[in-house]
């Protein structure tokens, strides 16, 4: 539908345009986009234009575009990320007032961990998390969780792929991140000591939806040489537990 | 560019399509979203397909379609909301802690005010506001506040057009709304008893960008008959210019 004369719909060029942004760079100009893109100047400029029309995309005072109001709006009002967020963030709150780390949660999305929240005091410690962004599954504790308890196909394409570590202690080896896997699901935690920073350590709980299955993992980093390890991990447990109560009630009482 | 027969560009579409879903209703049928949109079931099909192809909607076991979390990725991660979000929310906490009571942000969007983030205790009282929701701007405190600060064009279109108040206690008289917001312009903030319900109470300070200009409003929703009105104020006022200090921070800083 809507294919140019190199066979590529609409639909996927703005996704290419959207692709462009991040919270590193909330604007860019028309040509910017051009380049990163591949789309010829003209394409960019009439895709911009009609995105610009509908409010997904904004215009700044010296004509560079940003991602719109509106795009956020949408994709939010809908979102069921929206409906698990605004039901864990009283709880994550808790976790965050007892321990004043990050506290974050993440969900599933492409054999990777997306980060949908994070809760952080002005005197937390270091973090690369972030909302909207990812991090490989073997590599993060939130990750970890969700691969222990993901179905076989995804376990499997991940232990078979090729495993890079973002810290020297990430585990890159398949049958050592076959091991944590089967010790996560035994003690019902992940602990990931340095695998993103070596001055971190993450800890994550499963937590479950209203009919059983994972639907999220909730996490706090703490500084490595932090005595709140097990403290941490009996808080997260709780946490998480009252978010699945919570939305079993909200789904009840609809 | 690429428009139907009937005219309307498959942008348009997809908009039409992506709002019919809101947080009352994450998922729709193909012939539902078909029958809201009056697009045809053909069409509908069609468009649905190739959005869930790059993961901007996605379909459930029983083939019902909802927003997908890459659309909400992709919305979330170029947002200038979310930097404004992620500076504010350790304040919002703050005010939040100190209160116990629903601590809310809000920005000007398309003449309402669009709520980017709400924190709520457990035991908070009643809200009708909603992340990625919106309210009228003379009919809620965070809205009488960005009223109060729009330039004149903005003012003279809310002031001269028919206002309908949500509560009998809701301002919709032009003298006495063009009073009121002299009165915020005056004092630094916005009263709001029972404009949106009787028994509620907001209270609402601007919160300034790094350039000086209004870029949101920071508020809280007590209840009517609640003695923490004044401590809220000046509780409201501390946060909003510490969000300034800090987006000034962090600009300087990048």
């Amino acid at each position: 539908m809507a294919n140019s004369e190199s066979g590529d719909s609409l639909i996927s060029r703005v996704v290419r345009i959207l692709e462009t942004f991040d919270t590193d760079r909330t604007s860019r100009s028309v040509s910017d986009i051009a380049r990163r893109t591949g789309l010829p100047s003209s394409t960019t400029h009439r895709i911009v234009s009609e995105l610009s029309e509908y409010g997904l995309l904004e215009r700044d005072d010296r004509g560079n575009v940003h991602v719109g109001m509106r795009l956020w709006e949408l994709a939010m009002r809908g979102s069921q990320a929206l409906r698990l967020r605004q039901v864990a963030i009283p709880f994550m709150e808790d976790v965050q007032a007892k321990l004043r780390q990050h506290t974050q949660l993440a969900v599933l999305e492409d054999d990777e961990a997306l980060f949908i929240e994070r809760l952080s005091a002005r005197d937390s410690g270091a973090n690369i998390t972030r909302i909207a962004g990812r991090l490989p599954l073997h590599a993060s504790s939130s990750g970890l969780v969700l691969l222990a308890h993901a179905d076989d196909d995804l376990q499997h394409r991940i232990l078979s792929s090729s495993l890079t570590g973002t810290s020297p202690e990430t585990i890159t080896d398949p049958d050592a991140l076959r091991a944590k896997i089967a010790e996560i699901r035994r003690v019902g935690h992940a602990v990931a000591p340095g695998y993103i920073a070596p001055e971190s350590l993450g800890i994550a709980v499963p937590v479950r939806g209203p009919g059983g299955g994972i639907i999220a993992a909730l996490s706090v980093v703490l500084p490595r040489d932090s005595r709140d390890a097990d403290a941490a991990t009996v808080y997260l447990k709780s946490a998480a537990q009252g978010i699945t109560r919570a939305m079993r009630a909200s789904q009840n009482a609809q």
